[in-house]
């Protein structure tokens, strides 16, 4: 089955991989086509529209009585908006909430919403009788970007983030730009972080392309942010394409994260993701120039675009806090932390497998450098 | 990477489909090869064994014995005997359990027991950040021809048994004949129902083997039941393969599961699977006769061999009862139950996707035959 041109495509891509492809759909207006995706690809099923209360309302009730008006049969479920209810728990619900609406294998789920939705109901639809298919509509720079490509779906756990889950590609994926104006504007800012990982990892000219459109991007300009998500899914997807299971060079795709989600963790999640993925980013960046691994000016580069983008997180974790808290990292191998390093803008140094070990007081200066050498100039405690 | 012959080893088979094969090893004696299962496959990998507490001291803690004897790091969990046990709720005591012990994605989990330990440690290592390895250790003949080949795992939920899981393959299969030996005779009983199921479905050869050789299988002879065990693994990954995730084709192994199921749930599951589809069988097989789909003789043929294996449950639910629950049953599609019919012993009708749709009262007619037929001659109720 191939989806027809939708009205509203901006463009799409097709993620392969060994499991089969999909479509990731990106244009304005796409909310209203989500009943031709539903006619090309899932014909036939009963549908369960999963989004949180926020976005519900705003969107996914809209969804649901376009798909009710042409005959199908659809019901809807909500849940508490917030990284909060990524749980075993909240997964539990909705899966009940299914089965007791009298979905069968038949069955088929509409993911509408940010990381949390798409993870969740991602979840969802992976375990339910064994694995329904999901169309993700991810409304976020976030999850359009990164969470509903690559097929990981998943809950926290009080031991970490994403511990429990699976892989479970979507049948399709279909962003709609125009999502992006109800996002409020620091979920934005939060969101274009991975899309800055996308360039800094692979393309310098998608990095340059962000730093020249950043204020237009962070005020929802359609067609940029269009030719953004594309842009940036593309890049993703290659790398998912050549490493679906993450046995290797999908690993280039945590840059940034080794530290970020140390800082993320240590603060109790109190700060966002993507504020913790730029910390991580820019430290990881000096570390590597440190290493001698990383062409200098770097992490500068980085630092300024950064920057413009989410401050330096108010409540950020000390360096003790934050290193205390990388051995209960799930990345870690064999008891010691690997970092992803960068060779420039644009390519990441191969290392060993793509991953390097580093001395630990490289990684703690490194991260000190950002966490500490910005302190002054970071905005005041409130 | 291969697994080389392992000592006491009497066959193996590849099962094959498209997300890669694994080898099914069938054996007396193979508890003591494990470890050499683990150094070729899963080298360098922590494992976890999940036993039940009957069976973690019978057999799990000898396997974690001898694995940390050469010099694995090794930790046992286990829960409580018995199908209440396969739920959501001992699925997150377990992976919280592997995660306190700091098991990494790098680690594996061994799954030693019978078909609720395969389902639910299978559904553990699925789920474990997004999937680790798992080794299937079946010590009845019920998981060893059933439930640990084709990579169902999953756990039952207030509305249905296996509603919630998932499909995620071993990478090995070990079956040790030796382990039968300390199977109550019941479970011994119960488990060959699924043999004669594949025989009935798929080789009138298998199926005279188990009308010849019943009581010695029954007594656990290892000869016998490691060919047995082979034969009915081999014809059961033959579906498999051809449909890994149940499309069409892999259907035909619920044949006597519509019925058998709607016994099974009206009893509250207070009967055993392998006595409700013994009697789903042999309602189905007279079904299919009724129908003019099944030769004539068949269901004799059935009643027979089925009747030696395991009496008609004392506490079989009503035959309005059993109806009443079809239209729960996960295999309902569109409202109307099919069912999976013979054309003889040995094969099944192709039907429409070979699967039927009777006529209700056909379907009652003929469970009535077995559940109130046979009243009189079924031993007293206690």
């Amino acid at each position: 089955m191939t989806l027809p041109e939708l009205p509203g495509e901006h463009g799409r891509i097709e993620v392969g991989g060994r499991s089969g492809g999909y479509p990731v759909v990106v244009g304005a207006g796409l909310l209203d086509a989500v009943e031709e995706v539903v006619q090309a690809l899932l014909p036939d099923r009963s549908l369960a529209i999963v989004s949180d209360g926020n976005v519900m309302p705003l969107h996914g009730g809209r969804v649901a009585e376009r798909l009710r008006a042409s005959g199908l049969h659809v019901t809807v479920h909500d849940f508490p908006a917030g990284e909060a209810s990524k749980t075993r728990r909240t997964w539990s619900v909705l899966t009940d909430a299914l089965l007791a609406e009298g979905h069968g294998r038949d069955a088929a789920v509409i993911a509408i919403g940010g990381g949390v939705t798409t993870d969740l109901a991602g979840f969802v639809a992976a375990t339910y009788m064994r694995g329904i298919p999901v169309v993700q509509v991810p409304t976020s720079y976030l999850a359009m970007v990164d969470a509903s490509t690559g097929g990981k779906t998943g809950v926290d756990v009080q031991a970490g983030k994403n511990l429990v889950g699976a892989f479970h590609r979507p049948v399709a994926v279909v962003a709609d730009v125009r999502t992006l104006e109800t996002l409020p504007d620091a979920e934005r800012a939060e969101g274009l972080v991975e899309a800055v990982k996308h360039g800094a990892i692979l393309d310098a000219k998608h990095f340059g392309a962000l730093e020249r459109d950043l204020s237009a991007l962070l005020d929802a300009d359609p067609a940029l942010a269009a030719e953004t998500v594309l842009a940036s899914v593309t890049l993703k997807a290659g790398v998912v394409d050549r490493d679906e299971f993450e046995g290797g060079y999908r690993q280039i795709l945590n840059f940034g994260h080794t530290l970020g989600h140390a800082v993320e963790a240590a603060s109790g999640y109190g700060i966002g993701h993507g504020s913790a993925v730029a910390v991580g980013m820019r430290a990881e960046a000096r570390l590597g120039e440190a290493l001698g691994i990383t062409v200098g000016g770097t992490a500068g580069r980085l630092d300024e675009l950064l920057r413009r983008l989410v401050p330096l997180p108010r409540s950020s974790p000390s360096v003790d806090e934050a290193l205390a808290y990388l051995s209960a990292d799930k990345k870690v191998r064999a008891g010691r932390p690997r970092y992803v390093l960068l060779a420039e803008i644009g390519r990441v140094d191969e290392g060993a497998g793509w991953t390097h070990e580093v001395p630990d007081g490289a990684a703690r200066d490194a991260l000190a450098a950002v966490l500490e050498g910005e302190a002054s100039t970071a905005a005041p405690r409130s």
